[in-house]
């Protein structure tokens, strides 16, 4: 990856990169070092953190650390995870990002720091169209005006694309400037966003704005060419890859399962049909709903591919409902949806699906009694290289402590699929979780899935050992 | 409550009730009885489940369930919970609501099912202006558009009040016209909100309006004399109560404590200093902690009085933030306040402290390490009366799940005033959590709290017995 963004191939974060470099080397005031609180210089902050990529090579080139620490990129036990975090103390960075829409939020707080430490040093923010698809950011922008935070600049990346089409396709969100407008922004455009000269008279009308009352909206419109910032995302999320980023992903497996394996060893051995990912058992369970049973609809907040709603999409697209990145929203609509017969089926990753909606489900699906199946790709660790924030392990948990909510932990392909099938007949909440990753495809095909049933896998008496998935 | 609403005295749901009544009687197209999936009639969610009691009333008397049954309101065992919920079956309500901004996304879910089941019904939902405050009502108010849901009317209860004040002193909104156009909503307003007359002229136009490719939004502008909508929410989160209120809710209580009185009896007695809520505890914390540590600053979504922050607010402006109903809001810019030295203090429901907000404290608190204080009042069953909805018992675990969260459950006034203290220097994601009601104070006053260490409050050799809070 990081590899693909030096030798200037096209990547994810290339629709970016004149802008951070141009931030960074010519309009933020830096201090030497790097400090946490950040008193007495500007300060960026990266709200759509999947492009993490452009933003290490910039923080490494402006000298918060080795550039030769680039190669770790998303390998384990590096400092540069696949979408940014603090734990391991990375230089440059000051807050976690890669689950949507938090940032400006998080900039709004710092943007007040400022204010009571009598600092007159300005904030930056980066911020992807689809992005403000998430309500927290209108939350925020709602906040920034009537707060007056006029120490802020937030720069939307108009691209018009994320991960599942055009952001016109997946959810038009009609004039963005009209939106910003309305609530009471001062906005601002680049209309030529990867061409330095034109960024630097913007940047610098934007700071000539600042301390005027209003915060201030950069539309920042980069090149369709180079624009495909979510191939970063695309990448990460749908494992279509360069070859370089192939092999920094397959060398974190084989760590990841070692103890998996080890304990293979020692049990009856079973045979493996072919290795699939449990994501294309659901996706597979989904298109036979789809034929089956007329009451089934499918949600997806902008992640068709990788939960594998293709052939439901395509098949049945009247019973299908893009929401864009608003998962709030589609647990609603879900349960909504429940309401006039209809059986609906939510698809995100596990940490958008649960801990990122937990309220919502809470209210609007288990205390409502909702037959709502929220189904989620991407669960546990298997996640490894994306990153802490995108690798949740206590989504089980989370659901099991809603009243009613049935929780499903698949084991292969085959159990995914007839998991699926058996969720269109079960009524009532539900939570079933499943990955990415390829694996072992063991359990018969045509064995249907009995929810709440254990099942035997090996006979013996010296130790018992209960597993789910 | 119900008999304020019954008999005609000013009370928080009497803003809506003309609009209410209106809609029931003279603009809904209802069948028969009550099921749940409405085919073939209109339907309407209350997104603003604060204002049960007018919209029980209504419900009672449009003929779903016996007028008498409206005196078992927030009684234990009623199907009229503080706010509404479905799990006990009252006809009527489709949808549990009460934990703000969640009905318009259900909303667009009943009129897409409308859609495909072929059902040239309405959709009808009501929604305070404050409310507008949560983002989630943004995502919605976006997906709408852009899919062209005009089976929709939404109504907003424009009365510029929420319980912190007016929605200019929290958290000026600007035009909510404006907001909804920008949103390319189809806008009408209805400028005699309490005038019957009007409301059926205004509902008439907007169901006019339906069936044209836009969702339609109603402002309904109530008299400020009757628009104190949130008087009811004000009731029960500030004990502020008329006396049959006061009557009910006590009758609650006896039930609630009587495990707990059963066990004292066998314990060594502690001396009462004087019976007092923790929430009040916490409240002397950050009065005495403004005083003493420059660093320490305060936030509120909408609960200052539940939270017990008006003397910190009244003492040290500058160092409080009022947030609006924007939880998700709250926590990224507390996040953001550590960045620049600052101790932040969050304050709001346990529920909404938590469930609400679980991937925002994930990211931008736990996984980055960040020294937020997240305090929480009206934790666990104490908030009975209220519903459940508001009810949140699994808080501790949530937060327990999150690494490097420190969690507090304070027994005392005392106790929490102490813990508060404790906070501020304790380094490290922390969430405390106490209550409203009024129990035994019998810590002493001077006994420091000591972050994760256990009390012997009984020696003895029968049982070990270890609780907490």
């Amino acid at each position: 990856m990081v590899h693909a963004v030096n030798s200037g191939h096209p990547g994810g974060s290339l629709g970016c990169t004149e802008f951070l470099v141009t931030l960074y080397q010519n309009i933020m005031e830096r201090k030497e070092g790097f400090d946490m609180d950040g008193i007495g210089e500007d300060i960026f902050f990266l709200s759509n953190g999947h492009i993490s990529p452009v933003f290490y090579s910039v923080l490494a080139r402006s000298g918060y650390f080795p550039v030769s620490e680039l190669a770790t990129f998303r390998l384990l036990n590096s400092r540069l995870q696949g979408h940014p975090t603090t734990h391991e103390g990375l230089p440059g960075v000051r807050m976690a990002s890669g689950s949507l829409g938090q940032g400006l939020s998080v900039a709004l707080g710092a943007a007040q720091a400022k204010k009571l430490n009598g600092d007159n040093h300005l904030i930056y923010t980066l911020h992807g169209d689809g992005e403000l698809q998430e309500g927290q950011n209108w939350e925020a922008i709602m906040y920034a005006s009537a707060k007056k935070v006029d120490n802020l600049i937030a720069t939307v990346d108009v691209n018009g694309k994320q991960i599942d089409g055009t952001t016109d396709e997946v959810l038009a969100m009609g004039s963005i400037r009209a939106k910003f407008e309305a609530f009471d922004w001062d906005v601002l455009e680049i209309k030529e966003g990867n061409n330095i000269d034109a960024i630097i008279a913007g940047l610098t009308d934007a700071k000539s704005r600042t301390g005027k009352g209003k915060p201030v909206c950069i539309l920042l419109y980069t090149e369709m060419g180079n624009g495909v910032d979510f191939m970063m995302h695309t990448h990460a999320w749908h494992g279509k890859a360069p070859n370089n980023d192939q092999l920094e992903t397959i060398s974190f497996m084989p760590i990841a399962y070692s103890l998996l394996r080890t304990a293979k060893n020692k049990m009856k051995k079973y045979t493996n049909t072919g290795s699939k990912d449990t994501r294309s058992g659901f996706g597979a369970g989904m298109t036979e709903l789809g034929q089956k049973n007329e009451k089934v609809v499918a949600l997806c907040a902008d992640l068709i591919g990788s939960l594998k709603f293709d052939d439901f999409k395509k098949n049945h697209p009247e019973r299908f409902f893009q929401i864009g990145i608003a998962e709030a929203n589609m647990i609603g609509i879900a349960a909504g949806l429940t309401i006039g017969g209809k059986i609906p089926f939510t698809g995100t990753f596990a940490n958008f699906s649960t801990g990122r909606v937990y309220d919502q489900i809470r209210q609007s699906v288990a205390y409502s009694d909702k037959n709502v199946k929220i189904c989620a790709s991407h669960a546990g660790l298997t996640l490894g290289e994306d990153g802490a924030t995108h690798q949740i392990l206590e989504d089980i948990g989370l659901m099991k402590m809603l009243p009613g909510m049935t929780v499903i932990n698949t084991c292969d392909y085959n159990q995914t699929k007839a998991a699926t099938l058996a969720l269109a007949d079960h009524h009532g909440p539900a939570y079933l979780r499943f990955g990415r990753p390829v694996v072992p495809n063991f359990m018969p095909a045509d064995e249907p899935f009995v929810i709440g049933k254990a099942i035997l896998l090996n006979e013996g008496t010296d130790v018992t050992i209960v597993a789910t998935g």
